[in-house]
Protein backbone atom coordinates (compact mmCIF):
# COMPACT_ATOMS: atom_id res chain seq x y z
CA UNK A 1 0.00 0.00 0.00
CA UNK A 2 1.68 3.48 -1.25
CA UNK A 3 1.38 6.73 0.43
CA UNK A 4 -1.47 7.98 -1.60
CA UNK A 5 -3.91 4.79 -1.27
CA UNK A 6 -2.98 5.01 2.64
CA UNK A 7 -4.74 8.37 2.60
CA UNK A 8 -7.51 7.27 0.58
CA UNK A 9 -7.85 4.38 3.06
CA UNK A 10 -7.78 7.41 6.28
CA UNK A 11 -10.65 9.60 3.94
CA UNK A 12 -12.78 6.26 3.07
CA UNK A 13 -13.23 5.64 7.03
CA UNK A 14 -12.79 8.83 8.19
CA UNK A 15 -10.18 7.50 10.56
CA UNK A 16 -6.06 7.65 11.29
CA UNK A 17 -6.94 4.76 14.17
CA UNK A 18 -4.26 1.92 14.28
CA UNK A 19 -5.27 -0.70 16.58
CA UNK A 20 -2.22 -2.30 18.55
CA UNK A 21 -2.53 -5.85 18.85
CA UNK A 22 -0.67 -6.58 22.13
CA UNK A 23 -3.02 -9.55 23.17
CA UNK A 24 -1.28 -10.56 26.55
CA UNK A 25 -2.73 -14.04 26.94
CA UNK A 26 -3.11 -13.50 30.50
CA UNK A 27 -5.12 -10.35 30.09
CA UNK A 28 -7.85 -11.59 27.40
CA UNK A 29 -11.21 -12.85 28.57
CA UNK A 30 -11.38 -15.61 30.92
CA UNK A 31 -14.35 -16.98 28.37
CA UNK A 32 -11.72 -17.39 25.70
CA UNK A 33 -9.19 -19.24 27.99
CA UNK A 34 -10.87 -22.38 26.77
CA UNK A 35 -10.78 -22.05 22.90
CA UNK A 36 -8.31 -23.50 20.86
CA UNK A 37 -6.55 -20.54 20.03
CA UNK A 38 -7.00 -17.91 22.61
CA UNK A 39 -4.84 -14.86 21.45
CA UNK A 40 -6.14 -15.70 17.58
CA UNK A 41 -10.04 -16.07 18.88
CA UNK A 42 -9.64 -12.62 20.79
CA UNK A 43 -7.66 -10.86 18.10
CA UNK A 44 -10.14 -11.91 15.25
CA UNK A 45 -13.21 -10.73 17.22
CA UNK A 46 -11.46 -7.50 18.27
CA UNK A 47 -10.50 -7.49 14.34
CA UNK A 48 -14.09 -7.97 13.51
CA UNK A 49 -15.54 -5.01 15.55
CA UNK A 50 -13.28 -2.58 15.03
CA UNK A 51 -11.93 -3.15 11.59
CA UNK A 52 -15.01 0.21 10.17
CA UNK A 53 -12.88 2.48 12.92
CA UNK A 54 -9.54 1.52 12.46
CA UNK A 55 -6.87 1.96 9.06
CA UNK A 56 -4.07 0.00 10.48
CA UNK A 57 -3.80 -2.91 13.06
CA UNK A 58 -0.14 -3.31 14.90
CA UNK A 59 0.47 -6.23 16.67
CA UNK A 60 3.31 -6.28 18.73
CA UNK A 61 5.77 -9.33 18.35
CA UNK A 62 7.13 -9.10 22.12
CA UNK A 63 3.35 -10.59 22.62
CA UNK A 64 3.41 -13.54 20.47
CA UNK A 65 7.46 -14.03 21.04
CA UNK A 66 6.91 -14.87 24.62
CA UNK A 67 4.74 -17.50 24.01
CA UNK A 68 7.30 -19.43 21.72
CA UNK A 69 6.20 -21.37 18.73
CA UNK A 70 2.67 -21.21 19.58
CA UNK A 71 2.35 -17.48 19.57
CA UNK A 72 3.68 -17.17 15.97
CA UNK A 73 0.81 -19.62 15.41
CA UNK A 74 -1.40 -17.24 16.64
CA UNK A 75 0.11 -14.07 14.70
CA UNK A 76 -0.04 -16.05 11.54
CA UNK A 77 -3.35 -17.03 12.02
CA UNK A 78 -3.93 -13.33 12.80
CA UNK A 79 -2.02 -11.86 9.80
CA UNK A 80 -3.79 -14.39 7.63
CA UNK A 81 -7.49 -13.33 8.79
CA UNK A 82 -6.43 -9.94 8.37
CA UNK A 83 -5.43 -10.69 4.76
CA UNK A 84 -9.49 -10.77 4.18
CA UNK A 85 -9.33 -6.95 4.43
CA UNK A 86 -6.03 -6.31 2.96
CA UNK A 87 -7.34 -3.55 0.94
CA UNK A 88 -9.30 -2.30 3.64
CA UNK A 89 -6.27 -1.98 6.17
CA UNK A 90 -2.86 -1.35 6.63
CA UNK A 91 -0.51 -4.06 8.84
CA UNK A 92 2.75 -3.08 10.81
CA UNK A 93 4.99 -5.30 12.43
CA UNK A 94 6.22 -3.82 16.08
CA UNK A 95 9.19 -5.41 16.27
CA UNK A 96 12.39 -2.88 16.42
CA UNK A 97 14.28 -4.71 14.83
CA UNK A 98 17.47 -3.39 14.09
CA UNK A 99 21.02 -4.71 12.83
CA UNK A 100 24.25 -5.02 10.56
CA UNK A 101 22.76 -5.07 7.03
CA UNK A 102 22.72 -8.96 6.23
CA UNK A 103 20.86 -9.50 9.26
CA UNK A 104 18.33 -6.97 9.13
CA UNK A 105 17.59 -8.19 5.56
CA UNK A 106 16.66 -11.39 7.27
CA UNK A 107 14.54 -9.57 9.54
CA UNK A 108 12.74 -7.53 6.38
CA UNK A 109 11.94 -11.30 4.94
CA UNK A 110 10.35 -12.38 8.40
CA UNK A 111 8.14 -10.18 8.18
CA UNK A 112 7.96 -9.13 4.67
CA UNK A 113 7.99 -12.25 2.60
CA UNK A 114 5.59 -14.66 3.22
CA UNK A 115 6.71 -17.03 0.76
CA UNK A 116 9.50 -17.57 3.04
CA UNK A 117 8.38 -16.54 6.25
CA UNK A 118 4.48 -16.60 6.21
CA UNK A 119 4.36 -12.74 6.92
CA UNK A 120 3.92 -9.84 4.62
CA UNK A 121 2.99 -6.60 6.68
CA UNK A 122 2.81 -3.74 5.00
CA UNK A 123 5.26 -2.23 7.48
CA UNK A 124 8.08 -2.98 10.43
CA UNK A 125 9.19 -0.76 13.32
CA UNK A 126 12.76 -0.19 12.88
CA UNK A 127 15.44 1.43 15.73
CA UNK A 128 17.89 3.28 14.28
CA UNK A 129 20.94 3.01 16.86
CA UNK A 130 23.07 0.90 14.13
CA UNK A 131 22.34 3.38 11.17
CA UNK A 132 22.48 3.62 7.41
CA UNK A 133 23.28 -0.16 6.85
CA UNK A 134 20.68 -1.65 9.28
CA UNK A 135 17.86 0.58 7.90
CA UNK A 136 18.28 0.73 4.04
CA UNK A 137 17.71 -3.41 3.77
CA UNK A 138 14.17 -2.51 4.88
CA UNK A 139 13.54 -0.25 2.06
CA UNK A 140 14.79 -2.60 -0.25
CA UNK A 141 11.18 -4.65 -0.40
CA UNK A 142 8.78 -2.90 -3.23
CA UNK A 143 5.69 -1.42 -1.44
CA UNK A 144 6.56 -2.31 2.01
CA UNK A 145 7.49 0.70 4.63
CA UNK A 146 10.54 1.19 7.61
CA UNK A 147 8.95 3.19 10.64
CA UNK A 148 11.99 4.49 12.19
CA UNK A 149 12.21 4.93 16.20
CA UNK A 150 12.49 8.74 16.33
CA UNK A 151 11.29 10.08 19.58
CA UNK A 152 9.30 7.39 21.74
CA UNK A 153 6.84 7.99 24.30
CA UNK A 154 8.07 6.04 27.29
CA UNK A 155 10.15 7.78 30.18
CA UNK A 156 13.38 6.31 29.01
CA UNK A 157 13.05 8.60 25.83
CA UNK A 158 15.02 10.94 27.64
CA UNK A 159 17.94 9.12 27.98
CA UNK A 160 19.30 8.87 24.72
CA UNK A 161 17.24 10.90 22.47
CA UNK A 162 17.26 13.97 23.95
CA UNK A 163 21.36 14.01 23.77
CA UNK A 164 22.29 16.92 22.11
CA UNK A 165 25.48 18.17 20.33
CA UNK A 166 27.25 21.54 20.42
CA UNK A 167 24.49 23.43 17.86
CA UNK A 168 21.76 21.98 20.24
CA UNK A 169 20.60 19.25 17.94
CA UNK A 170 18.97 16.31 19.89
CA UNK A 171 19.74 12.57 19.01
CA UNK A 172 16.36 12.28 17.56
CA UNK A 173 16.39 15.37 15.19
CA UNK A 174 19.48 13.91 14.38
CA UNK A 175 17.38 10.50 13.25
CA UNK A 176 15.30 12.57 11.58
CA UNK A 177 17.71 14.41 9.48
CA UNK A 178 19.63 11.63 8.98
CA UNK A 179 17.42 8.16 7.83
CA UNK A 180 14.67 10.99 5.99
CA UNK A 181 17.04 10.83 3.76
CA UNK A 182 18.11 6.97 3.24
CA UNK A 183 14.15 6.53 1.85
CA UNK A 184 11.14 8.57 0.74
CA UNK A 185 7.60 9.93 2.02
CA UNK A 186 6.38 6.60 0.34
CA UNK A 187 8.41 4.16 1.61
CA UNK A 188 9.45 5.31 5.62
CA UNK A 189 7.66 6.94 8.48
CA UNK A 190 8.75 8.16 11.90
CA UNK A 191 7.50 6.52 15.31
CA UNK A 192 6.71 10.14 17.41
CA UNK A 193 5.23 9.47 21.01
CA UNK A 194 1.55 10.95 21.76
CA UNK A 195 3.00 11.94 25.34
CA UNK A 196 5.71 14.97 23.53
CA UNK A 197 3.11 16.21 21.32
CA UNK A 198 4.14 19.81 21.50
CA UNK A 199 7.66 18.97 19.92
CA UNK A 200 5.86 17.79 16.68
CA UNK A 201 6.25 21.52 15.77
CA UNK A 202 9.83 20.73 15.61
CA UNK A 203 9.69 17.37 13.75
CA UNK A 204 7.23 18.82 11.15
CA UNK A 205 10.07 20.94 10.24
CA UNK A 206 12.15 18.35 9.62
CA UNK A 207 9.92 15.73 8.02
CA UNK A 208 7.47 17.52 6.64
CA UNK A 209 5.67 15.19 4.19
CA UNK A 210 6.24 11.59 6.18
CA UNK A 211 3.58 9.78 8.46
CA UNK A 212 3.94 9.44 11.90
CA UNK A 213 3.37 6.63 13.73
CA UNK A 214 2.06 7.90 17.08
CA UNK A 215 1.80 5.55 20.27
CA UNK A 216 0.77 6.32 23.77
CA UNK A 217 -2.81 8.11 22.91
CA UNK A 218 -4.68 5.82 25.65
CA UNK A 219 -3.32 4.13 28.61
CA UNK A 220 -0.25 6.39 28.01
CA UNK A 221 -1.89 9.63 28.32
CA UNK A 222 -1.77 11.62 25.52
CA UNK A 223 -3.70 13.48 24.37
CA UNK A 224 -5.20 13.48 20.44
CA UNK A 225 -5.81 16.91 19.44
CA UNK A 226 -2.65 18.08 20.42
CA UNK A 227 -1.33 15.29 18.26
CA UNK A 228 -3.47 16.52 15.50
CA UNK A 229 -2.83 20.27 15.92
CA UNK A 230 0.96 19.91 15.42
CA UNK A 231 1.23 16.60 13.64
CA UNK A 232 -1.27 16.52 10.58
CA UNK A 233 -0.05 17.19 6.96
CA UNK A 234 -1.87 17.40 3.54
CA UNK A 235 -1.93 13.54 3.46
CA UNK A 236 -3.17 13.28 6.84
CA UNK A 237 0.26 11.88 8.10
CA UNK A 238 -0.48 10.16 11.25
CA UNK A 239 -1.71 6.80 12.53
CA UNK A 240 -2.70 6.98 15.95
CA UNK A 241 -2.36 4.19 18.08
CA UNK A 242 -3.96 3.10 21.47
CA UNK A 243 -3.54 -0.79 22.15
CA UNK A 244 -4.67 -1.62 25.74
CA UNK A 245 -7.35 1.36 25.89
CA UNK A 246 -9.30 -0.93 23.05
CA UNK A 247 -8.05 -4.58 23.34
CA UNK A 248 -8.99 -4.12 27.47
CA UNK A 249 -12.00 -1.63 27.64
CA UNK A 250 -14.05 -4.62 29.44
CA UNK A 251 -12.53 -8.39 30.72
CA UNK A 252 -15.63 -9.58 30.20
CA UNK A 253 -17.92 -11.06 27.23
CA UNK A 254 -18.93 -8.18 26.30
CA UNK A 255 -14.97 -7.23 25.71
CA UNK A 256 -15.41 -6.97 21.73
CA UNK A 257 -18.15 -4.81 21.96
CA UNK A 258 -16.68 -2.45 24.45
CA UNK A 259 -13.62 -2.34 22.62
CA UNK A 260 -15.45 -1.17 19.53
CA UNK A 261 -17.02 1.46 21.56
CA UNK A 262 -13.70 2.82 22.28
CA UNK A 263 -12.48 2.85 18.98
CA UNK A 264 -15.57 4.19 17.57
CA UNK A 265 -14.94 7.53 19.86
CA UNK A 266 -11.64 7.50 18.41
CA UNK A 267 -12.38 7.41 15.08
CA UNK A 268 -15.46 9.83 15.61
CA UNK A 269 -12.94 12.31 17.20
CA UNK A 270 -10.86 11.88 14.44
CA UNK A 271 -13.56 12.20 11.54
CA UNK A 272 -13.79 15.48 13.44
CA UNK A 273 -10.16 16.73 13.41
CA UNK A 274 -10.33 15.71 9.64
CA UNK A 275 -13.20 17.68 8.34
CA UNK A 276 -12.07 20.60 10.47
CA UNK A 277 -8.84 20.32 8.36
CA UNK A 278 -10.14 20.39 5.15
CA UNK A 279 -8.88 16.18 4.80
CA UNK A 280 -11.95 14.96 4.26
CA UNK B 1 25.52 -18.65 35.02
CA UNK B 2 27.41 -16.01 36.41
CA UNK B 3 30.64 -13.62 35.63
CA UNK B 4 32.34 -15.92 38.11
CA UNK B 5 31.25 -19.13 36.12
CA UNK B 6 32.29 -18.12 33.10
CA UNK B 7 35.43 -16.89 34.12
CA UNK B 8 36.70 -20.27 35.47
CA UNK B 9 34.57 -21.38 31.60
CA UNK B 10 37.11 -19.58 29.95
CA UNK B 11 40.08 -20.85 31.57
CA UNK B 12 39.06 -24.47 31.50
CA UNK B 13 38.66 -23.90 27.56
CA UNK B 14 41.13 -21.63 27.49
CA UNK B 15 39.22 -19.55 25.00
CA UNK B 16 36.84 -16.93 24.77
CA UNK B 17 35.50 -17.78 21.66
CA UNK B 18 31.66 -17.80 20.59
CA UNK B 19 30.15 -18.64 17.65
CA UNK B 20 27.54 -16.90 16.22
CA UNK B 21 25.24 -18.99 14.72
CA UNK B 22 24.54 -17.22 11.77
CA UNK B 23 22.62 -20.31 10.05
CA UNK B 24 21.58 -19.24 6.61
CA UNK B 25 19.63 -21.90 4.93
CA UNK B 26 20.81 -20.96 1.46
CA UNK B 27 24.12 -21.30 2.78
CA UNK B 28 24.61 -24.28 4.48
CA UNK B 29 26.38 -27.38 2.36
CA UNK B 30 24.00 -28.94 -0.51
CA UNK B 31 24.16 -32.18 1.09
CA UNK B 32 22.13 -31.51 4.28
CA UNK B 33 19.51 -29.56 2.36
CA UNK B 34 17.75 -32.91 1.91
CA UNK B 35 17.51 -33.71 5.86
CA UNK B 36 14.30 -33.38 7.79
CA UNK B 37 15.80 -29.79 9.21
CA UNK B 38 18.71 -28.93 7.42
CA UNK B 39 19.34 -25.64 9.70
CA UNK B 40 19.34 -28.25 12.71
CA UNK B 41 21.51 -30.76 11.56
CA UNK B 42 23.99 -27.90 10.47
CA UNK B 43 23.94 -26.36 14.20
CA UNK B 44 24.34 -29.78 15.73
CA UNK B 45 27.26 -30.88 13.79
CA UNK B 46 28.76 -27.47 14.03
CA UNK B 47 28.07 -27.55 17.88
CA UNK B 48 29.77 -30.78 18.10
CA UNK B 49 32.91 -29.73 16.26
CA UNK B 50 33.38 -27.07 17.92
CA UNK B 51 32.45 -26.73 21.09
CA UNK B 52 35.81 -27.85 22.83
CA UNK B 53 36.98 -24.48 21.25
CA UNK B 54 34.29 -22.63 22.35
CA UNK B 55 32.74 -20.69 25.61
CA UNK B 56 29.58 -19.50 23.93
CA UNK B 57 26.95 -19.50 20.79
CA UNK B 58 25.42 -17.08 19.64
CA UNK B 59 21.91 -17.74 17.52
CA UNK B 60 21.06 -14.76 15.16
CA UNK B 61 17.49 -14.71 15.66
CA UNK B 62 17.22 -13.16 12.70
CA UNK B 63 18.51 -16.06 10.41
CA UNK B 64 15.46 -18.14 12.23
CA UNK B 65 12.59 -15.70 12.11
CA UNK B 66 13.43 -15.09 8.07
CA UNK B 67 12.01 -18.56 7.56
CA UNK B 68 8.88 -18.38 9.98
CA UNK B 69 8.01 -21.00 12.43
CA UNK B 70 10.09 -23.46 10.92
CA UNK B 71 12.97 -21.31 11.76
CA UNK B 72 11.69 -21.56 15.00
CA UNK B 73 11.56 -25.09 15.62
CA UNK B 74 14.72 -25.62 14.34
CA UNK B 75 15.73 -22.49 17.16
CA UNK B 76 14.46 -24.70 19.44
CA UNK B 77 16.11 -27.83 18.68
CA UNK B 78 19.77 -26.29 18.57
CA UNK B 79 19.09 -24.76 21.84
CA UNK B 80 17.28 -28.05 23.45
CA UNK B 81 20.75 -29.50 21.71
CA UNK B 82 22.86 -27.44 23.56
CA UNK B 83 21.33 -27.72 26.98
CA UNK B 84 23.04 -31.23 27.09
CA UNK B 85 26.37 -28.95 27.48
CA UNK B 86 24.42 -26.47 29.61
CA UNK B 87 27.96 -26.32 32.10
CA UNK B 88 30.53 -25.81 29.87
CA UNK B 89 28.63 -23.20 27.35
CA UNK B 90 27.10 -19.54 27.62
CA UNK B 91 24.10 -18.85 25.01
CA UNK B 92 23.52 -15.40 23.54
CA UNK B 93 20.13 -14.89 21.81
CA UNK B 94 21.08 -12.16 19.31
CA UNK B 95 17.99 -10.06 19.01
CA UNK B 96 18.78 -6.16 19.73
CA UNK B 97 15.45 -6.04 21.28
CA UNK B 98 14.41 -2.77 23.22
CA UNK B 99 10.76 -1.31 23.91
CA UNK B 100 8.93 0.54 26.53
CA UNK B 101 8.74 -1.51 30.29
CA UNK B 102 5.85 -3.86 29.49
CA UNK B 103 7.40 -5.34 25.85
CA UNK B 104 10.38 -5.80 27.11
CA UNK B 105 9.56 -7.61 29.80
CA UNK B 106 7.82 -9.69 26.79
CA UNK B 107 10.61 -9.96 25.44
CA UNK B 108 12.49 -11.55 28.03
CA UNK B 109 10.00 -13.83 28.75
CA UNK B 110 10.68 -14.78 25.03
CA UNK B 111 13.97 -15.50 25.73
CA UNK B 112 14.72 -16.57 29.70
CA UNK B 113 11.45 -17.88 30.35
CA UNK B 114 11.43 -21.67 28.75
CA UNK B 115 8.04 -22.31 30.77
CA UNK B 116 6.65 -19.93 29.09
CA UNK B 117 7.92 -19.63 25.54
CA UNK B 118 10.54 -22.66 25.25
CA UNK B 119 13.47 -20.90 25.17
CA UNK B 120 16.23 -20.37 27.89
CA UNK B 121 18.92 -18.15 27.00
CA UNK B 122 21.81 -17.09 29.18
CA UNK B 123 21.95 -13.73 27.84
CA UNK B 124 20.04 -11.28 25.09
CA UNK B 125 21.62 -8.20 23.31
CA UNK B 126 19.42 -5.16 23.63
CA UNK B 127 19.45 -1.88 21.83
CA UNK B 128 19.68 1.32 24.09
CA UNK B 129 17.54 4.04 22.12
CA UNK B 130 14.61 4.00 23.98
CA UNK B 131 16.10 4.21 27.78
CA UNK B 132 16.18 3.09 31.00
CA UNK B 133 12.44 1.20 31.32
CA UNK B 134 13.39 -0.40 27.72
CA UNK B 135 16.73 -2.12 29.25
CA UNK B 136 15.75 -2.98 32.90
CA UNK B 137 13.31 -5.54 32.40
CA UNK B 138 15.74 -7.49 30.77
CA UNK B 139 18.34 -7.38 34.33
CA UNK B 140 14.82 -8.56 36.36
CA UNK B 141 15.64 -12.13 35.66
CA UNK B 142 18.23 -13.74 37.86
CA UNK B 143 21.09 -15.42 36.36
CA UNK B 144 20.94 -14.04 33.22
CA UNK B 145 22.21 -11.27 31.41
CA UNK B 146 21.62 -7.97 28.81
CA UNK B 147 23.87 -7.35 26.49
CA UNK B 148 23.66 -3.96 25.03
CA UNK B 149 24.80 -1.83 22.09
CA UNK B 150 27.47 0.29 22.49
CA UNK B 151 29.28 0.50 19.86
CA UNK B 152 29.06 -2.00 17.05
CA UNK B 153 31.52 -2.71 14.32
CA UNK B 154 29.23 -1.96 11.12
CA UNK B 155 29.95 1.46 8.66
CA UNK B 156 26.60 2.70 9.80
CA UNK B 157 27.71 3.02 13.37
CA UNK B 158 28.89 6.46 12.57
CA UNK B 159 25.48 7.64 11.89
CA UNK B 160 24.65 7.86 15.86
CA UNK B 161 26.30 6.01 17.73
CA UNK B 162 29.76 9.35 17.29
CA UNK B 163 27.02 11.79 17.81
CA UNK B 164 28.73 13.97 20.52
CA UNK B 165 27.63 16.93 23.26
CA UNK B 166 28.94 19.83 23.75
CA UNK B 167 31.58 18.07 26.39
CA UNK B 168 32.65 15.78 23.53
CA UNK B 169 30.92 13.01 25.22
CA UNK B 170 30.02 10.59 22.35
CA UNK B 171 26.24 8.71 22.10
CA UNK B 172 28.05 5.61 22.76
CA UNK B 173 30.20 6.51 26.00
CA UNK B 174 26.73 8.00 27.29
CA UNK B 175 25.01 5.01 26.60
CA UNK B 176 28.18 2.71 28.28
CA UNK B 177 27.76 5.97 31.37
CA UNK B 178 24.16 5.71 31.99
CA UNK B 179 23.20 1.71 31.29
CA UNK B 180 26.21 0.62 33.32
CA UNK B 181 24.26 2.45 36.68
CA UNK B 182 21.48 0.05 35.93
CA UNK B 183 22.86 -3.09 36.06
CA UNK B 184 25.95 -4.50 37.44
CA UNK B 185 28.96 -6.00 35.67
CA UNK B 186 27.23 -9.79 37.10
CA UNK B 187 24.24 -9.14 34.98
CA UNK B 188 25.17 -6.15 32.21
CA UNK B 189 27.77 -6.71 28.79
CA UNK B 190 28.15 -4.52 26.12
CA UNK B 191 28.61 -4.77 22.53
CA UNK B 192 31.83 -3.01 21.16
CA UNK B 193 32.61 -3.85 17.68
CA UNK B 194 36.10 -5.21 16.87
CA UNK B 195 36.42 -3.05 14.07
CA UNK B 196 36.83 -0.37 16.60
CA UNK B 197 39.45 -2.31 18.66
CA UNK B 198 41.35 1.51 19.05
CA UNK B 199 38.49 2.60 20.81
CA UNK B 200 38.32 -0.01 23.54
CA UNK B 201 40.57 1.58 25.63
CA UNK B 202 38.66 4.35 26.32
CA UNK B 203 35.70 2.02 26.84
CA UNK B 204 37.76 0.17 29.75
CA UNK B 205 38.15 3.36 31.42
CA UNK B 206 33.82 3.95 31.55
CA UNK B 207 33.74 -0.16 32.40
CA UNK B 208 36.66 -1.70 33.79
CA UNK B 209 34.55 -4.38 35.09
CA UNK B 210 32.07 -5.38 32.22
CA UNK B 211 32.73 -8.35 29.82
CA UNK B 212 32.46 -7.30 26.01
CA UNK B 213 30.56 -8.70 23.27
CA UNK B 214 33.04 -8.21 20.66
CA UNK B 215 32.04 -9.04 17.07
CA UNK B 216 33.67 -8.21 13.49
CA UNK B 217 36.92 -10.68 14.39
CA UNK B 218 36.77 -12.88 10.76
CA UNK B 219 34.75 -12.49 7.76
CA UNK B 220 34.20 -8.46 9.14
CA UNK B 221 38.04 -8.09 9.12
CA UNK B 222 38.52 -7.14 12.92
CA UNK B 223 41.84 -7.74 15.26
CA UNK B 224 41.91 -10.43 18.30
CA UNK B 225 45.10 -9.03 18.85
CA UNK B 226 43.93 -5.45 19.09
CA UNK B 227 40.88 -6.92 20.96
CA UNK B 228 42.99 -8.15 23.58
CA UNK B 229 45.57 -5.49 24.15
CA UNK B 230 42.90 -3.25 24.92
CA UNK B 231 40.25 -5.07 26.01
CA UNK B 232 41.41 -7.75 28.39
CA UNK B 233 40.57 -7.65 32.45
CA UNK B 234 41.25 -9.95 35.33
CA UNK B 235 38.38 -11.77 34.58
CA UNK B 236 39.14 -11.73 30.97
CA UNK B 237 35.86 -9.70 30.44
CA UNK B 238 35.44 -10.33 26.51
CA UNK B 239 33.84 -12.53 24.05
CA UNK B 240 35.26 -12.70 21.12
CA UNK B 241 32.41 -13.48 18.13
CA UNK B 242 32.93 -15.12 14.71
CA UNK B 243 30.43 -16.62 12.27
CA UNK B 244 30.51 -16.54 9.14
CA UNK B 245 34.38 -17.44 8.70
CA UNK B 246 33.51 -20.30 11.11
CA UNK B 247 30.49 -21.44 9.65
CA UNK B 248 30.91 -21.30 6.12
CA UNK B 249 34.94 -22.55 6.06
CA UNK B 250 33.77 -24.72 3.41
CA UNK B 251 30.68 -25.65 1.78
CA UNK B 252 31.24 -29.25 1.48
CA UNK B 253 30.92 -32.27 2.91
CA UNK B 254 34.29 -31.18 5.35
CA UNK B 255 31.89 -28.24 6.66
CA UNK B 256 32.14 -29.42 10.05
CA UNK B 257 35.73 -29.94 10.27
CA UNK B 258 36.60 -27.19 8.83
CA UNK B 259 34.77 -25.14 11.09
CA UNK B 260 36.59 -26.52 13.77
CA UNK B 261 39.97 -26.21 12.24
CA UNK B 262 38.85 -22.02 12.12
CA UNK B 263 37.87 -22.61 15.71
CA UNK B 264 40.90 -24.57 17.06
CA UNK B 265 42.96 -21.69 14.97
CA UNK B 266 41.23 -18.55 17.04
CA UNK B 267 41.23 -20.94 20.29
CA UNK B 268 44.92 -20.98 20.07
CA UNK B 269 45.61 -17.51 19.68
CA UNK B 270 43.08 -17.05 22.69
CA UNK B 271 44.75 -19.64 24.62
CA UNK B 272 48.30 -17.68 23.84
CA UNK B 273 46.78 -14.62 24.61
CA UNK B 274 45.33 -15.82 28.34
CA UNK B 275 48.43 -17.16 29.03
CA UNK B 276 50.94 -13.94 28.19
CA UNK B 277 48.57 -11.78 30.47
CA UNK B 278 48.89 -14.54 33.32
CA UNK B 279 44.80 -15.46 33.24
CA UNK B 280 45.38 -18.97 32.67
Amino acid sequence: MNRTDLFKLIQKKKSFLCIGLDSDLNKIPKHLQYTEDPVFEFNKQIIDATIQYAVAYKPNLAFYESRGIKGMVSLEKTMNYLENFSNEVFTIADAKRGDIGNTSTQYAVSVFDKQASGFSFDAITVAPYMGEDSVKPFLAFTGKWAIVLALTSNKGSDDFQLFSDVNETRLFERVLERTSKWGTPDNMMFVVGATKAEMLEGIRNIVPDHFLLVPGVGAQGGDLNAVAKYGLNDHCGLLVNASRSILFASNGSDFAKKAALEALSLQQEMEAILLKNNLI
